[in-house]
């Protein structure tokens, strides 16, 4: 549906003067940015990393058409020169990030990118639009999983998502983060997802009664019918009229069936409807519901005991809500004129917002059961130290990142794991993309080795990002220097 | 950068398995949905319509590529008898609206839509997703544009917005707005919007020092140079570098530079730096301001007399903040079996949410110096007795949606008009697509036309939007009869 060969012009305008001045000035000095975000969306005690497979697939096909040539020549702000490099422009860099489903955290680096000033400067707000947004909503996906417990989650977002691809990105984040099914059918063939949906209540407005509306939509689809309840009175006409049909499908050796609330309490609702369908021997017969849901009413719902067994959830889930972007970011953090990389650091009066300077990784640490235990961003070139010390299972120290005499050390871990991996080389993906599934199954491990405590909805425990000694000497030894 | 032609599985699973069904049972019939929204976004006193042109573009050119039947096919849900269908579907059916632009109500329809079953239901998912988007990112801007008064308003939300599109859409939905420019370099090109920017923070910090940045910057774009101050220290630093910088292009004849403010407190940096550059005979230097900008923190600044002149606004713009969906629906509103229509209504327990049955419109009345004073809705078989009235200026009596003993007549007013025009007629567009600053332009015409008091951001005062007498009539008749 996109043509990725024509998105080269998705970039903010002063990505393309910056890199006209680096055209013409720093043509061959290196960069070294680093993606981050500084805060936890939805209150959450995690993050799940999404966006990266299509935003490669992006990048590596990244070209600039005539017709982006001929409007940027049209703007009078790029010389000759420049707009003849940007016809032959390829990205050349190299991607590193961690793996797609990752739980990744605050303030540690989950995407870097190495490459000339000009490539990686261009890409920074494709990056940024793409793993913002899916981050968002995967994060927002695994909570209303969370929630739901055992119960299915079904995205039912595209009448309210921002725009066709906040419909499109937001079903492919969605499933990330645990839905199992989406009602568009576009993300259901472009991501290869299960589509589900039945009917609408102007199906049954269409017909003369409710019943007649039932029975013909269960002669065609006896295999999947789910049948909307709350046209008229649910209690009073919607359940009694789908119990007769299901009777009827249930004769005929039928038995994937069930009903949709779509308003009132869905508590009262759902336990009354059970009770109507379970006194007619219709235990098979499932009840979905539907209406604003969010992992804070299906958590309610659940505790409550109304018997739900799939949610269709919408607006809230595509949106993100009342959180409705990851504030991430995109630094430079080392650059190369001559032969070695300068570490570079964005000094702020908040301490909070100064970045982390230099070439970094993040290790995450594990006790003998797989549960992590914390994160310790450090530089490539502590890497083959800290790499013996783990495997001598020494004591490592962890820094706190803004509070200086702020410690603890860690002795009792079993192994450790780097964070961010090679994942595109130039144009050469380093790394197949996966299928969506693949990558939602991988997301649900990472959370089975994150203590519950972190998982909690409200007010979660706070994993701990920390930086190695010299990172943090590197950071201070770099702000003192500027003051 | 879209295919439309490659977007019709675009939609709802339920709309086509819907489909699939009046295909078998209701291949002629006719039926009339009406798209409406229940609630102001962003506590709104009044809400631009916006996203009518794409929408339309879109769904003219609907056809479904054998891929997309081949897709359909591998579900197992679908015949073949029905498959052979889709593959010669086009759009057939009328489509009525307010013109884009236009400053529209709940509850009153916005977009009508007249067709076979089949075809009215098929594009329920992509109209709801279409107008529910730009016209909650337009109804922000046009409010950001009130807050920021004279003040320009630059769109910069690209790495937060919601996916590819929830930029390119939230961009033309800003500009309706009265947003002046975009970063987004694409969006400038497909909508022919200006586009703006200059440089991030990087582009400083790869030079040795922030004044080697700006005097290179300025060498290069002397016409339009707008330097970052705050990389290292505002006021400390990189007011008094941009400075130096400013007044060299003075001396050369130059004078459209300027400063943007980016962090830190926008108030007290812009006034200090205003006073430095006044000091400095800089007076025609801009100063710009971002960083989580809205239009409460806007009016804010402005009443504090922050001399700010422009306003670069991301964020929450682009994703509507804490309000991040319009929730409009499309509802079925009368249906043709036979020779006649018949209206529908959809019954709930909540009499707020009980539709408003039949083919209708909704007559917009002024008063004689242009002012809107209320919007009636009704049907339209009444439309040339009500005309005839209007003409003849007699009383017309306005009764409220839902509370029946509650009505006012207007007898003072100057004329009215008829809000929903015929848009789309088959394949055909009967308005032709204006520009996107034509649509502003309108957009800000409609609000001039509506008292302050409706304007004011906070608590606003509430237009009224009521039902014809025989509206009214068919409404209570309608409920009446399914008790």
């Amino acid at each position: 549906m996109y043509q990725t060969n024509k998105l080269a012009l998705l970039t903010d305008l002063y990505e393309l003067t910056m890199m006209q001045g680096y055209f013409l000035h720093k043509q061959n000095s290196l960069a070294v940015f680093d993606m981050f975000f500084r805060r936890q969306p939805h209150q959450s005690g995690f993050t799940i990393f999404a966006g990266l497979d299509p935003l490669l697939d992006l990048i590596s096909e990244l070209r600039f058409c005539d017709d982006d040539i001929h409007y940027l020549q049209s703007t009078g702000i790029f010389s000759t020169g420049f707009l003849d490099y940007l016809r032959t422009f390829k990205f050349t860099g190299d991607i590193y990030a961690a793996p797609e489903g990752s739980v990744v955290f605050p303030n540690e680096p989950i995407l870097r990118v190495h490459g000339t000033l000009l490539e990686t400067q261009l890409i920074e707000s494709m990056v940024l639009n793409f793993i913002n947004f899916q981050t968002l909503i995967a994060t927002k996906s695994m909570r209303i999983n969370l929630a739901a417990n055992e119960g299915k989650i079904l995205e039912f977002g595209l009448r309210r998502a921002q725009g066709m691809d906040g419909a499109l990105s937001a079903t492919r984040a969605a499933v990330i983060g645990g839905a199992s099914s989406t009602s568009n059918v576009l993300a259901g063939k472009l991501y290869k997802v299960p589509i589900s949906g039945t009917m609408a209540h102007s199906w049954i407005m269409s017909f003369n009664s409710e019943i007649e509306a039932f029975q013909t939509y269960a002669d065609m689809y006896p295999d999947n019918c789910v049948l909307l309840v709350d046209t008229y009175d649910t209690l009073n006409s919607g359940v009694p009229n789908a119990i007769q049909v299901f009777k009827k499908l249930k004769a005929q050796g039928h038995s994937h069936f069930g009903i949709r609330l779509d308003s009132g309490d869905l508590e009262y609702l759902s336990k009354k409807a059970r009770t109507e369908l379970d006194k007619n021997d219709l235990k098979e017969a499932k009840i979905y519901a539907s209406n604003e849901l969010d992992e804070w009413i299906i958590t309610q719902l659940i505790k409550d005991g109304a018997p739900i067994d799939a949610w269709g959830v919408g607006t809230k889930l595509v949106t993100g809500d009342t959180d409705p972007a990851l504030t991430g970011v995109y630094k430079i953090v080392a650059k190369k004129t001559d032969q070695v990389y300068e570490p570079c650091i964005k000094i702020t009066n908040n301490p909070e917002k100064m970045s982390n300077p230099g070439i970094k990784n993040v290790m995450r640490f594990f006790d003998q059961y797989n549960n992590m235990i914390a994160d310790l961003i450090y530089l490539e070139e502590e890497e083959q130290k800290l790499l013996s010390q783990i495997s001598a299972k020494a004591k490592i120290r962890f820094n706190h990142p803004t509070i200086e005499f702020s410690f603890f050390e860690l002795t009792d871990y079993a192994y450790a794991i780097r964070l961010l991996e090679p994942v595109l080389s130039g144009e050469k993906r380093e790394t197949a993309g996966k299928s969506l599934f693949d990558i939602q199954r991988f997301a649900i491990d990472e959370l089975n080795k994150l203590d519950t405590t972190y998982k909690r909805l409200l007010n979660p425990h706070i994993y701990k990002i920390s930086l190695s000694d010299n990172l943090k000497k590197l950071k201070y030894d770099l702000i003192n220097k500027m003051h």
